[in-house]
């Protein structure tokens, strides 16, 4: 069988993983794909000499991948603006793609699959969500048999490793980033992994997949971690609860839940054990219950080994060509939803101001789960203050809002309450 | 194009739930799988007529599978005897199988693989191992760009909803076996389970697949959870570790270490975490590190979703013809493994006899990682004795068996010695 000729564009870390791999593991992948993947052309806008690239032609013009000798251009150059015109040229020529950007399937997945429908090439994004795990592969055939209705995990690598930073070493925000950039796991400017807007797109694309539809990325409510306080951590830590920063999508009949915030997740699910920059998916089916995936989330190997698993697949012509006309679904907006919440609530050190709190949540009908305050916590300040820890039971978000709009306004209260949602994953996660 | 036309064989809890997924999800299946599955025949020994077959026709001569309307066969009869010559036959007429069979596949899958291989058929397994765990897909497609060289996990449901059970609820393992029996969790002869052979069997048929060659079923060394007692989860908790059934599997250049036993997990390798029926399976691979994948690892629904998603893959044309002339690999035996060990050694209580029993250690240069060793402990009896409970660090586990001996031999050693091995997973497992 003729080989499948690959091109190259991007030659950063990923890209100078996969050539590698594709060289040293050629014997493999053949035996594997029943043909050889030949990498045929490489282009990268900044000449990389020190990358062997076998008998690839390099090039520094992307264009140069438009031509007869590739059957598939492996997008790996990142952000929107060249990729786009990558992919779009690589699909109007006929020629499949594999790429493991998120941003640019964020923003464009639906013209992107609708041009590969029309042109009837195949799109491969298994790179693009949590890293080395096969989850894509996992939600197209290993989960085939089943109605997925829920989809959650951990799925940016950089949050993760700040909240275990936090958690394990009492490090703060801040000190937790920089380390996470000293280590090369969060970038110079951390606004994109920090403020949830990577898992968000993460998020979208694993939702319009186990739910088979057009998912609208605006529709996803995103918060990051980085209003989360050390202080925060620790109460949740002694209330039986980690925090992680969730993506969370579930279908209902009218649309799609699909959230992306900091969550207090109980000790008794298991990715609230998932730490540092693993991330871990959770796919809940009606045949098959409750599964995860965990694993490496980003880095050049993890990524380099899902790009070639869908060269593989490519390879033996099993690699979908996307389907047209998918049904589009509406996102829901965060304004719906019912979960339990944790509160911290500066207070002053007097009689009658838990009681004023208490009756606030009374009024609205939320359900105090537990409390923690403590004469040893007292804070000095222009007047002694403490810290009122409480988790409601389950009540709605926008009730929840309102509680902490009448909460700030007492007169007992000193400053700005902390609000952080409590996940219940109990009934689509494995339990540890 | 055409239907691909589905023959069952066996109407119990699986075959069941099969029947009933193919009717009620047609048109599902037919979106995901590009032409429509239907089930053609159903063959049982015994006839079940409270189970709708729709328009399938059914038998109880399981023979009656043999036909030109049916182009795979499920199998789901369970055994080895019956089951062999179904799916002979089939793979004789020319037809694909799935099967759910581990005891089958571990005994018989050389001659079936080979068989298929002859006539050109598929042959879907992903229900025999890990129940509703995509594992066999993730392992043959989603981390097709690696090379495995080691595969761990939970594998029978039973054994480990019953260390759960002791664990948490400090039953022994008399009363947690008779409650796994009460809930259906057990069978009513539960050697199969306890004994570890079920999870031999899977291991082997996972191992085949991760290393790309043929196992030997009886080069897998094989223990239960039949002589775990209740003190030694209580110990190894205090020192920081779970005790689990593992299934573990090493490549190494000269053949396979495959085993299957009891084993200390320690609490920061999160499958330590896994509980009550759940399987979880990891898989370490050259490009992607360390992978975890977790699930419900038996029961009628997440088995029928493995064996439906095979099908939708034969659907799809993507489910392989197995290959021929695999490397078979010889597996390596226990003696050469090297890792720590859990000692219980029951002592008398006098001065003296734990410098004996560190002398013994010391002789065969097997140092000591933890004691446990308490006053309070003292058990009255002929004479009052103690629990000495080491953890030694990594040493080759024939040494340690012959410390063992030497030690039950000591004057002041007054009973059997505990002896339970160490899982280091560390490199291999996402950390918890």
């Amino acid at each position: 069988m003729a080989p499948l000729r690959v091109g190259l564009a991007g030659l950063g870390t990923v890209g100078g993983t996969v050539a590698r791999l594709l060289l040293e593991n050629a014997a493999l992948f053949e035996r594997r794909a029943g043909r050889r993947l030949d990498l045929t052309r490489v282009a990268s806008r900044t000449p990389k000499p020190e990358v062997d690239l076998g008998s690839a032609t390099f090039d520094t013009d992307l264009a140069s991948l438009d031509t007869g000798d590739v059957d598939v251009v492996v997008e790996l150059i990142g952000g929107e603006t060249a990729a786009r015109a990558v992919v779009a040229t690589a699909i109007g020529g006929g020629r499949h793609v594999v790429t493991a950007n998120k941003a640019l399937l964020a923003a464009h997945g639906d013209e992107i699959f609708a041009a590969a429908n029309r042109r009837g090439v195949s799109v491969g994004f298994e790179a693009s969500v949590a890293g080395g795990i096969p989850i894509v592969n996992a939600l197209r055939t290993g989960l085939a048999a089943n109605r997925l209705d829920a989809i959650a995990g951990i799925v940016n690598g950089t949050s993760n490793y700040i909240l275990t930073a936090m958690e394990e070493e009492g490090q703060d925000f801040a000190a937790a980033l920089a380390e996470a950039q000293r280590l090369g796991y969060a970038e110079a400017d951390p606004t994109f992994d920090v403020e949830g807007i990577d898992a968000a797109q993460k998020l979208a694309i694993l939702a319009a997949l186990a739910f088979d539809a057009t998912i609208d990325f605006d529709g996803v409510h995103v918060e990051g971690i980085s209003g989360i306080d050390i202080e925060d951590i620790r109460y949740a830590r002694e209330l039986g609860f980690s925090i992680k920063h969730l993506g969370l999508a579930r279908l209902h009949d009218d649309g799609v839940e699909a959230r992306v915030h900091p969550a207090l997740v109980p000790e008794s699910v298991l990715i609230s054990k998932v730490s540092d920059v693993m991330n871990a998916v959770m796919a809940h089916g009606d045949a098959v219950g409750p599964t995860l995936y965990v694993g490496p989330g980003a880095g050049g190997m993890p990524t380099a080994s899902a790009v070639v698993a869908d060269l593989v697949e490519l390879a033996r012509g099993t690699l979908p060509v996307p389907r047209a006309a998918k049904r589009r679904l509406p996102g829901l907006g965060i304004g719906g939803v019912v979960c339990a919440h944790y509160l911290k609530i500066p207070a002053i050190d007097q009689p009658g101001v838990f009681a004023e709190v208490a009756d606030v949540l009374s009024r609205h009908e939320v359900s105090i789960e537990a409390v923690i305050q403590r004469p040893q916590a007292i804070r000095t300040g222009d007047e002694p203050w403490v810290p009122i820890i409480i988790v409601t039971d389950e009540a709605p978000e926008t009730v929840v809002r309102d509680c902490v709009a009448e909460l700030a306004n007492l007169g007992g209260v000193t400053g700005e309450i902390a609000r952080i949602r409590v996940a219940d994953l109990s009934a689509m996660m494995p339990p540890s």
